[in-house]
């Protein structure tokens, strides 16, 4: 206990270009967003940091604003300077945007009252070049007018089994309510914004695919309503990871 | 003659990553973007077809659409199969995003009454991810209303040889006109947006160079007033290629 006074615990905002990553997860050949990070601790403080994020990103995603905390010792430098620090041990598509100083029982997990996640979808027969691994390409024309629909009929409260890719989940367990599913289209570039306070494993990109699928003509509403109803059977239709960013944790 | 109209001249809207390339011109090495492009009109007509641009852009310098003419045999295909099969023989940093045809005497460079750039400046003491290869980064704070103030000067009809790299320009020929200066500042990214009827050899990166030395507080608005006036010596502060992005060309 006296360590742990010794101590300080930082909040990080983390911002990384997903694609040379294999996600956020710590992996066995340390190719993992968090392994970058503890790597960096361990380089400055000598010892083991353990950082504990508010959620995983999958390999492939981005990340505007993912948040993480770690403790660190006291006298090591001043809570400004971390970023600095971290980030001259990080690869460049790795950044601590910020840092600040949360209390010791702060959990960048457990007091995530929700998140924001962006999709981002170049829907025209050409794909941008500036676009590349930065949005899905859908070369064939979507309703705009579709995709609005549906994500009317996915905010709110809902029991998104159909929509996680996990399984043998309890019932029950399985709810989770959007405050925001929108729908932008600026020129071919269509973005859907959804806020939540909760997401199952892979549920964005599940919503998303599956909305495009309606989009294009080859399901109907109905088979979206099935599935938040739990009388169809989970879809498939699984967005790529590269058009997908954590946006925000809420707290 | 006879062979001019059994062809007709196509006008290409051109998107591409400055980053693989080597500018827009045709390279000995052939590592231009026209020469990508000449090469891909050669695969599918068989014959030499000449790309001729709007005009050049450096290295590593962005555009969403570039202009170009192309006269092509007339029975090869339908005008909006173009973009497709040109696409098909491009590298994906390279697309062409639309082709129209055009009247046999449109010329792309000739008949540009004027282009207009975007410059994206990151001006935080981390560089984002997702920006890299893409803006600017600038880690010391600048100071917005300096650029706006400078901006301002520099908007409307002045000689900006002091603001070229180009050399021994017979004195009157370097006189050009802004119609537009513009600066927003959207959290850490600040955007230079300039319209005009024509530029000289890295002007644009010139001038972001320019009024960035002054955002800093290392020169005052005073410089770019000579700069102007043409009593002070050639700037060379120039602002680096991959923040750069030719954004339209007006005809």
């Amino acid at each position: 206990m006296v360590e742990t006074r010794l101590k300080v615990r930082l909040k990080l905002i983390l911002a990384y270009d997903g694609r040379p990553f294999r996600g956020w997860q710590s992996q066995a050949e340390g190719g993992g967003v968090q392994d970058h990070l503890e790597r960096a601790f361990a380089r400055i403080c000598g010892g083991r940091v353990v950082v504990q994020g508010a959620g995983r990103t999958d390999a492939g995603v981005h990340a505007r604003a993912q948040v993480a905390h770690a403790d660190v010792p006291r006298e090591e430098m001043a809570v400004r300077a971390w970023p600095l620090a971290l980030n001259a041990h990080l690869p460049p598509e790795i950044r601590v945007m910020r840092a600040q100083r949360v209390p010791d029982d702060f959990h960048a997990q457990f007091d995530a009252r929700g998140k924001v996640y962006v999709y981002r979808i170049w829907n025209a027969p050409a794909f941008h070049p500036l676009e590349i691994g930065r949005a899905w390409h859908v070369p064939v024309s979507l309703d705009v007018a579709v995709l609005r629909a549906g994500a009317k009929l996915l905010a709110g409260r809902h029991d998104f089994a159909r929509f996680a890719a996990n399984r043998g989940q309890p019932p029950g367990s399985t709810v989770r309510t959007l405050h925001e599913v929108r729908i932008t289209r600026r020129g071919p570039l269509i973005t859907l914004r959804v806020a939540g306070d909760g997401f199952l494993y892979r549920m964005v990109r599940l919503l998303t695919g599956s909305l495009v699928r309606c989009a294009q003509g080859k399901a109907h509403l109905d088979w979206l309503r099935a599935l938040l109803a739990g009388t169809a059977p989970k879809t498939h239709f699984l967005a790529p990871a590269e058009g997908l960013y954590l946006e925000r944790v809420l707290y």
